[in-house]
């Protein structure tokens, strides 16, 4: 490489390059994410929209003692590849290289790991309020935060903690009017309106003249209003008013392409011994024709890369054409939800910003006034749902996993004591894969589980999926259903949803001595492992729990009784588990528990990479599960 | 009573009345609550703050078709009173009386039931589009939230949601410039801006007028600067251009001790076709001169009322005189907070909106810079503490137990996954007593325990929770401290604090066969139980276990090994809580569990009422165990 950016080995490099070349540094980090991400894959289009933001905060700032936290982390690829890990870049999202998101134990540069969205201006006080008490060096802190994490309420906190306090931050609103999907809500809109107003700057200067020289009667008429009117002018001034009236000066709106603009509004920020807003208009997908000229279907298209799709200029197909694979769970679900709202005129969808991920563009498409996207706040995904069910309707709440961590509260406090009927379906439970530790969806059962009033359920297959969907809209109280991120096991799909009876389980190979009991992904792992273990002269038995509240207690004691052994296997963290609440089943009768062994994930966060190298390392595969059983059943004989 | 509030059995009986009469209703209400709040405790300033809202909502709706939700609903027994509960006003907050919220399961009218801040408007949302779709009748929706509770997240998300749809719901902003403490954050000093600014109302008619005979030279102008400028004056007009641009329509300020006011501002909201708020200036404790009167600090210390209190004109003393109690466990903490932050200057306190339930008010005292209150806002308490933690700090995030619910994901996400040493105390852990099942911090032991990196602790008495909040900030990494509601149980305070070896427990009695292991509070049961079965002549080891999480295996495994039984003594649901973790601790082993006998609470939501009558209705009292302990021992006896 003879580029500029062959140059840049930490960001401090950039300080002493023109503001020409920090141009051209920008647009050559664009096109070593165009070929580097088109080749491995990854997110895509908001990472070429942040290239110049990174370009120009670098360019000023001294990082680490400088900090710069970029919300969620999914847009920090220009900034790693200016922070040191230009080489590593093609090691991204996989196993044992970079992370997919900031993670601060990978570089000094990642001040703030992320992965969920809405974080960087709540953590940015924190940090500024520390440095003006003397806890670390003083330096600048800088939340780069885009449009769509805005409407996340915790964002709103921060805003409202930073102009309360006065706190000197800086957050970049790094608006391209899209979070994965589309942007809804009222503060998109005024954003929108903002962005989009073509007079805007022009206009400023024709009527600051103007008003300097109103006729002596009207000005002495305005005199007379007093600071309201001034407030007044101000937000003629100033588009940010919404900003404003949170005591945030705004300086906007700037082009987020033009590192020059940004340099300069940023200089203007760090003098401000406030917090300052500059709202940047970028575009997602900058630089890359095929998601710049989509609209917002390409934008939506390209926000994440699939390996080689980019060197091809067309996203990889979803099913390889040759080899029919089986359906996502996601589809699953979306369309048998469409067929529960043709079933159920009380069925609604909805979801947290995450359309296309859970499956709810099906529903959308289908049938668009049953279906509902909040934004993302999944702690209104839930209250809505609350409100929606009781007026009689159905709620079925789409959110992953790892996200519904956000709504525990209104899942304990808006749901679950008021008894309400809304149903919850986790899509990405268990390891996620790439996404790596913020995205896994581990501690479900854990922290659902507890919950009064609440039933958990998790299909083995994309079958079950269909049977417990339906299953859990004839509940008359709160339901989840867990389910993993990718393809179904491959089961022919029912042409009609059964009931499942409540807390029943099911047995699916007698045999003997030890019971595999699995939950969910762990039916499959049990069932592999039975294989294996037959294979090896033992005979087990396996069944599905297919409910983990309640238990199907009758089922547990009959295997307990005719088994040696239980080996619960699940997904999930074992503290608090699947497995803990089949010993707690035996417990809370006072019956004398059978011998547990317990498979499941471990108490620690797991790293990011393909879920079968994940598997792998933890122990959760047939092989190891096998294996555990035998060294158990050996242990038990005292060889 | 000859009083017209007399004949106001159902809120329809308001319809009849003129404005006149109402307004007498109302002062009527007011008088009961004077009379009766005084008499038996319970919240009492914002009550007395709606006593004209409640009757100009029922004067024009027709409950429950109509629907009046009330943020937490500590304001709501104006609404009580007027919905057919008048009568059973004095059991209000006892045992087996009218919950201290509103709760559906108590009356048609109590649509939603509450007690945690900022929902209210979420759930607005999702019934009105409900009724909108033909779910249930459709009638006007009112969510009524005070000025404190807006600055929660999940109020703002619901307010884009609302805008982002049009959905005609009236919301009406209660402002009394107050939550428990005084407000703090932007948000609140916007709302102040409004409500204060005195010239508002009548400065704009003359402005309108003047605007309208602009000379031609000027009209031009500003025609041409286009809808901008009317946005501009749009500012002018409408204080609530905060609301405005999240497409709200906006009506205020109104004076929400003004029947006839409100009523009229009421009729112009409903017939709005698209969201409205109504903001309302009241006067938190109108109409009882020692709140009024008592500026911020008599509206404080009036949120709620001691019984006998308001007929003596002087709220309780704390402490009787006569007999000196035990400090509370919240000024125990705060005062070894405020030495912690002498010892070292890393430390600093953070309390969402309690300042004074927290006992955070003394460290605001002693030292206010480095006292944070971010507001009701727990997500943003515990982002500032990360933040500060990443800098350097030791932030002690002191928020109650279920309060805490709100912020999960943070803990996980934020906190845990970043290995921040932040600690979090958790006063008012356990049941809590009046303030029923939307307070009680019963679910904390089970949804921290499986979060990876965190040390939890409960202290048994006072002086170990001066010992712990030292260890905790020893620790590096993220802890978490559980304590009671209510008073210590009367040990010397040390001079000086310790440091608790993490993960270890502690054995308090030496006896035999049956060993009790409490947690928290759970210590003093098992020491209770310890006694009352020594009476009957069994002698049972007691053991503190100190930390659930690292359990202290050592000592289990040699109390298993020394006794046939192990009685597991904790103030939380049992699903998942300390007695599984004690179980798991074998498990995880592969360890022989021992026989463990778990006491906590019920997997149920648990009513309202004195503490005492509470932990005799689930069994959680030294009685109750030391029977359960001797049928177990007899069961296994084979008697």
């Amino acid at each position: 490489m003879t580029s500029l950016l062959s140059r840049i080995d930490r960001p401090q490099d950039l300080h002493a390059l023109s503001e020409d070349e920090l141009q051209t540094v920008a647009q050559e980090v664009r096109e070593l994410l165009i070929d580097t991400v088109g080749e491995i894959g990854g997110h895509f289009g908001a990472n070429l929209g942040t290239c110049e933001i990174a370009v120009a905060l670098h360019s000023l700032m001294d990082s680490p003692r400088d900090k710069v936290l970029w919300d969620v982390g999914h847009q920090a690829y220009p900034h790693k590849i200016l922070t040191g890990r230009r080489d590593q870049l093609p090691t991204i999202r996989q196993y044992g290289g970079l992370a997919p998101f900031c993670a601060r134990f990978e570089s000094e540069h990642d001040i703030m790991g992320a992965g969920h969205a809405s974080t960087s201006i709540g953590y940015a006080v924190g940090i500024k309020e520390a440095m003006l008490r003397g806890a670390t060096e003083d330096g600048k802190v800088v939340a780069v935060i885009g449009d769509g994490s805005m409407t996340g309420g915790v964002a709103f906190e921060a805003v409202s903690q930073a102009g309360g306090l006065g706190t000197p931050i800086v957050v970049i609103l790094n608006d391209n009017g899209m979070s994965i999907s589309p942007n809804v809500g009222a503060l998109s809109r005024y954003m929108n309106r903002v962005r989009l107003d073509p007079g805007l700057w022009e206009a400023r200067e024709g009527v600051e003249e103007k008003l300097t020289k109103l006729p002596a009667g009207i000005g002495a008429a305005f005199e007379r209003l007093g600071p309201r009117f001034k407030e007044s002018v101000k937000a003629f001034w100033a588009p940010g008013l919404w900003w404003e009236e949170l005591d945030w000066a705004y300086l906007g709106v700037i082009d987020g392409h033009d590192v020059r603009a940004m340099r300069r509004a940023l200089k203007t920020a760090f003098e401000a011994e406030r917090p300052v807003v500059i709202h940047c208009a970028t575009v997602k997908g900058k630089g890359f024709a095929p998601a710049e000229d989509g609209g917002l279907e390409g934008m939506e298209k390209w926000h994440a890369a699939k390996p080689k799709s980019i060197s091809q200029r067309m996203p990889a197909p979803s099913r390889p054409s040759s080899t029919p694979a089986p359906p996502q769970y996601t589809t699953v679900f979306g369309e048998a939800l469409v067929r529960e709202c043709e079933r159920d005129e009380r069925v609604i969808g909805i979801t947290a910003a995450m359309n296309s991920g859970t499956g709810l563009s099906i529903l959308q498409k289908a049938m668009p006034d049953r279906y509902f996207d909040v934004g993302i706040a999944e702690q209104q995904a839930v209250l809505f749902a609350a409100g929606a069910a009781l007026s009689g309707m159905r709620p079925v709440a789409a959110i992953y996993s790892t996200f519904l961590q956000r709504a525990f509260d209104q899942i304990v406090h808006d749901v679950c004591l008021q008894k309400l009927p809304v149903t919850f379906c986790m899509d990405r439970s268990g390891l996620v894969g790439d996404d790596g530790p913020t995205h896994h969806g581990v501690f479900d059962i854990a922290y659902l589980r507890p919950l009064p009033n609440m039933t958990l359920m998790a299909p083995r297959d994309e079958a079950m999926l269909v049977h417990m969907l339906h299953t859990a809209l004839q509940i008359d109280g709160p339901a989840a259903l867990r389910y993993p991120r990718g393809a179904g096991v491959g089961v022919e799909l029912p042409s009609a949803p059964e009931l499942i009876p409540v807390g029943t389980g099911e047995i699916l190979r007698e045999g003997e001595r030890v019971a595999l009991v699995g939950y969910g992904t762990g039916v499959g792992k049990a069932l592999g492992a039975a294989d294996l273990l037959a294979e090896r002269g033992m005979d087990v038995t396996v069944a599905d729990a297919r409910f983990c509240k309640p238990l199907d207690k009758l089922l547990l004691a009959s295997l307990a009784a005719d088994h040696d052994l239980l080996v619960t296997v699940e997904e999930g963290v074992l503290q608090g588990g699947f497995g803990t609440a089949v010993w707690e089943s035996f417990a809370d009768e006072g019956a004398v528990a059978p011998r547990i062994l317990r498979v499941g994930l471990p108490d620690a966060y797991v790293t990011h990479g393909a879920p079968a190298l994940l598997h792998e390392e933890v122990g959760f595969t047939a092989e190891a599960i096998a294996a555990r059983v035998e060294a158990a059943v050996l242990d038990r004989l005292g060889v």
